[in-house]
């Protein structure tokens, strides 16, 4: 930053802004009270550039509503078009954790894109009498519909990255499923030894797991593309045009590729934080399943010697610093983690929508960070998922067959020949004596070993033939 | 119950059961080791009238395909019927926290019904021989598939439940937003004045987002109807026959009028929670809004001479031990209680769903209990309101306007006609001199009084005109 | 109840009473006001006793400050003390969860104290002109007094009982420790093989884990021994006696057996919900380690054949409708979802707390009902792991100890004598080879067999010599 | 960075490394495996402190056991000194979301103090046949001890940032409390009218939320200051020195100031999480109850005109894009959402916490950053508000006494000489016909004027006389 500085004032004074810099004075009083987390919102292009397709659709509609100028709406379009392209995003330099439901954010915004605005005009920034931040950057909004429809859009292109992560890491899981298609082993059920399945089974229920939650996350996402622009300050369109709303939306759809629609009722869409409570909910979801998928991969993995050991997972580093030759299940441990951080976050995202009162929810600016968050730290690690631990992972197809017929549990194959009494003796048995089933039924002459082998094969038992 | 027992057995021993018991030794032993909340299983007839569905739905399948005679099978359907009409509820005495994975309650329902059944057939109690808990009333089936598809069915019933009462309080919002359209009132966000809006608006948005809800519940619905029914122990289908699944789903829609589909991958569907994480999601959403809304009513209704005093509640109890005449919004806080509560069980929900391992979830009682806690209580609480509080509401139309004139939040109506600057420097003014705005502006010569009494007209205020 | 009634009356009107009751009309309006749980406060008898002992505290204190006769004083202590000797509990028939803030819990305390001191004066329930549930029972007092420091006396009362469910818990794991103390196995972080222990340690860590959990739950009592007794509506003591504060703690001292102590700041301590938030989060540490070690013997005792089988828990109920001779550990899944739930209940307590409003925290209701729920499901956890699961463990000693000379894990007790490098490429070979470390580093000559021996004994690795 | 690099070896083969870079092998993988924040460990500097006090007083233990010589000790601890100054922070780039538990960052330790003291030594980085990270840093440590003892001292030494924090806002309270003591206003309870109080005790009720939690906050670090270090892997002290532990915890209580102590059990204090989940919990607490605070500002400053209008926060920027002249409770809001955050890390760290399984708790990274980031934040909100929220605030104490003798609520003054049901007949003739309680007691003739003047007097009321 240079030394040098222009003074810009609001209602409450002057402040002297960096000659350099982009934004201004109601950006700098964002940076003096807000100074919490280190970040800026900067850090999140997606939000950036959601801004500026927010602002470039309302200039869009002003332009045709014929309550904007051309030369104006000229440079504001372009100025919102490069933050779009990437450019800027470091004047964005605002903690993602403010008071004043967003309007700092939007202030920033409407800053940023006046003075590049100015800019592309020949004037020089801060020369507000030529373009304003808020009479021309803002003109027909508020904050309040701004901000949300921002966010919105934001979390939505977030969602669609971990959409497609997520795909890629259906895909690792449903190529693992068809090696090991063969591969027969005992399933559990409450981590007892239950019937048998294959591995390549298990691997695809891993898939399914994922794909269905591609599914839910698109439902996510077309309640969040109702967007209440227009509703301006508090929902009722005040200072509004009425042909706005549909305009806007309609451009914003352009810009983005979202459908992008008007919400039914402005007041309320302007108040309810709803449909990021569903969002976050299903991002919970997304959560649970990754992480109890994880639990799965390092139960599986437990060992080598004293575990399940079923599978190897690939090494990816040494594990520890004081026993050589360990090596831990460290990305299904990574993927734990930011499933923990996500439920967390979802916690936070509930209690601020809860906390909303009367025609806001002031709380928006935490549900963003933390929706912006989760979103992203969920690809990550369905990406190192997907990348670094599942295609490596290797199994023991021996000592997976062998566990199968040396447990008691595939007496449950006969019960419908014996009844479930008759089997349950035999499993006593079986278990006290150490004995293999088949040895046990085949003694007592209740089944020939014919009649037993055929109950017993593989495919049989695991339902695939 | 009478001195009286019969001697059960099971593969771990014996116990004596009270002879006037429709249940068994299982049973037995359920009550030993699960003595907790003081609740029952049976004090959730949904969650009985689905066991019987389900059992009675296999039932049929397994007549159909030829496993089950007719004589046991009429047996068995005419037991399931009574139980789904309401007989025997008091039969079913577990706790509905329990070890197990719902083991208990399917054994508690196998037993009732055989031990039905048997009577119908003119047997005694425990003849099981002629007609067994397992190898007739639970043939084909799993604990880890009939006890998902009770549950399931159980959270659909009482979600219904839920849809209709928010129905009923959607009403009630409704009929008072047309009560209070003509009355206008200052909106506020962040608790500050910001513009005006009707009261009516307010209450439309209240009534807006509940429907919203009944959309989201009735998509939750839709995945609780999936069922996993065939799967058996761990969804490979072992011991069922390949007909199995579609014709129980097949029956189940017919008794339970819900459209009962099988599950695409029911390996998958067994240890899957999801479709509890998102209903339980969705719920979380239905408590933040009601108690968001709750929370706006307490605030509208606070004082009644030193807080909003915008409307007043009906007074349903007195408020205070101390203070005579104290009147306090039970009913509001009643459902925020509630709200706050659901929100606890969302928690326990998702930490039972992430715990399953490999190819069961083993904490579906818990997730069962909370789910049906949480539907209950939420439909209890949206009735209170939808009965004793909302219809009794009454407004002070000439406070709130007043209030309106009083602001200088009006201010912001006069914006597009003197820009953002000049309106801000004659809000200072009026709210340094106490005088309202619209004097400030005609003092100043800045508009018409025409002018200005035009542009504060109540209805163009409120975007209503 | 019988078919006549009395008539009593409040200021918003009548309503009848069943003339057997000793509850009155402002119990009969919360009767109609709150119909959720089917839960009733009687159900709680702690609570019960403890508002007993509160208006028995308040009774002597207004005795002795010469502001309540001998003659009702006798009658209202006589009521109180057989309320608290378990009398007429089925006399608090409201809902736990109640708008009002406690108001209609301590009304009902009221009501019911008034009535049978009425009887036992001589005179019909209702004759309040006699003695008056208000102007006598409840002097001095108000809900905001009473019922926080009744619901904190309760807490205590039950957190007494998991402190003692806790201490038989943590005995029984020390007799398991003790018997497990000479067999040597495999530790294990991240689930991987790490470095030998015994399974006695294993136990006595459990043991630990408990034991300091009853350090901080008493250290949680401490703080809800704080009583606001005096405050009354706010904690300015409006229409108090100076003297009463600690005359009313000093007295409830005597009855309760517990240290009541006047808060510093009367004010303060009416509105702040901190104790219960403390509590709450104690409890929840309970919780977590609780599931942990259930976790933990869920994850030993997996298999039989397929798991880790290090331990086997008694067999508490047949585990499987379809699979015969399966075996579930039941009671470990019973306390992992009272664990959930008290976590849930956490939440709850949090969100509760989190929304009290400026002089009063209204939903203290909630709180009380969630943690007398948390604090009795636990204890109920920890007895049934006390006495129906732990005892009964039994360890596969051998299997234990081959799973650690199998395990190049035991390379690290090498690594101080050969340096990291070297140990891990040990391990590399053991691992690649299949065959024992101590083969491997013989083979290598890098020890001589006697060190190997030495270093590898059992009692040093367990680092207990 | 230089484009020139060394090669580093571990057991699964090499990396490249910047020429320029302090750490090695060991961290190059870990920056593979985890990018998920885009934070880093090193933007924690009470961490990378922590890190390095342990390394140093493991490097003096060493050297007093007689097992590191004199010339790397030197060189160790130098290396460490430097890192506690402020040094080579920008050397712990690893991310704070790993798998491993702790692993990577132990290693970036090793690594970073082994390069930097190698390099005082006189020798190349990497070099570490010289002086290795493992052999030599890492000496008689594990990750399993060293990692858990640094993220304890590490969120003590941000807690005590806290507690200072906590201690200035208390501070802020009281001048406050002091300069309003003579305010007479209406207390509320439920929001409604309940009996007068001074805003000087409201605002000293603050006060003492946030000194007792101080207190709270200290006992929970005498929790983490008990160390695990000497049990090495998993706490059973395999590889280390029997005096180690004692030794390395003294010189820790040096070098940090504060009194670290050996935990009585190693194994227990290497897989307990204990301490987190109650630290997590009582920071939920501060959060609850700095939440509750700011709720109860914002409400007191609603308004200007159709809000509560009690008290005015400063103004710390413009409102709203929108509506001139709006003044928004900025900061309070700001720390509503840190508290939101606080609530929702504290779900993290107890799944985290519940996810520990057997001899460590895998997840402790996730548990760190979170505890990291909710004390840093609660500092950050509990400034802001000590410095520009509070000491700004003025009060409207004319509105706040008019409040109090037009509100019905001061009858509860009466009741003791009137009765509650006569009290309660005055207030609601007050309340219809709006005229004050004094005068309709007048009216009745009830009490003489000089009676109800003195009853009714501001000190009186608020029982400060």
């Amino acid at each position: 930053m240079s030394d040098r500085y222009r003074v810009e004032s609001d209602s409450l004074g002057t402040r002297r802004i960096p000659e350099d810099a982009y934004w201004g004075v109601h950006t700098a009083r964002a940076l003096e009270n807000f100074t919490v987390t280190g970040d800026s919102i900067g850090k999140y292009p997606a939000l950036i550039t959601a801004l500026a397709a927010v602002k470039q659709a309302a200039c869009r509609a002003n332009r045709e509503l014929g309550v904007l100028d051309a030369r104006r709406a000229d440079a504001i379009e372009r100025a919102c078009a490069e933050i779009r392209a990437g450019a800027l995003h470091d004047q964005f330099p605002i903690d993602p954790i403010q008071g004043g439901a967003g309007t700092s954010t939007n202030m920033n915004a409407n800053e940023v894109i006046a003075n590049r605005a100015l800019e592309l005009l020949g004037h020089a920034r801060g020369d507000y009498a030529e373009l304003d931040p808020l009479d021309h950057v803002n003109l027909g909004q508020s904050t309040n519909d701004v901000y949300p429809t921002s966010v919105n859009l934001a979390v939505v292109q977030h969602v669609r990255g971990l959409v497609a992560a997520l795909g890629r890491l259906a895909d690792a899981f449903e190529a693992k499923s068809a090696e090991f298609a063969g591969i027969i082993k005992m399933g559990r059920t409450q981590l007892q030894d239950a019937v048998p399945m294959t591995l390549g089974q298990e691997f695809a229920t891993f898939a399914v797991m994922v794909r269905e939650d591609r599914l839910r996350l698109e439902e996510g996402i077309a309640l969040l593309c109702e967007s209440n622009l227009g509703g301006t300050a508090i929902g009722t369109g005040i200072n509004g045009h009425p042909g706005y709303s549909a305009l806007a939306c309609a451009h914003l759809t352009e810009l983005t590729g979202e459908r992008v629609t008007p919400a039914e009722n402005l007041i309320e869409a302007t108040q309810d934080a709803g449909a990021f409570v569903q969002m976050s909910g299903i991002l919970k979801r997304v959560a649970v399943k990754l992480s109890k998928t994880c639990n799965d991969l390092r139960l599986m993995s437990s060992g080598p010697s004293t575990g399940f050991g079923e599978i190897r997972l690939p090494a990816m580093q040494a594990g520890s610093s004081i026993m050589p030759g360990k090596v831990n299940p460290v990305v299904p441990e990574l993927m734990n983690q930011i499933a923990f951080e996500a439920i967390g976050n979802d916690m936070t995202v509930t209690m601020a929508a809860e906390a909303g009162q009367l025609q806001l929810n002031a709380f928006e600016p935490i549900i963003a960070y933390s929706l912006l968050k989760t979103t992203a730290h969920l690809s990550a690690g369905a990406d190192a998922l997907a990348t670094k631990c599942v295609p490596g992972i290797t199994a023991d197809a021996e000592h997976l067959r062998a566990g199968v017929y040396r447990s008691v549990g595939i007496v449950t194959a006969l019960t419908p020949h014996l009844g479930y009494a008759a089997s349950a003796a035999i499993a006593k048995q079986a278990m006290a004596t150490g004995r293999p089933v088949a040895e046990v039924v085949a003694d007592l002459g209740l089944l020939s070993p014919d009649q037993v082998a055929e109950l017993l094969a593989p495919q049989r038992l695991a339902g695939i033939s």
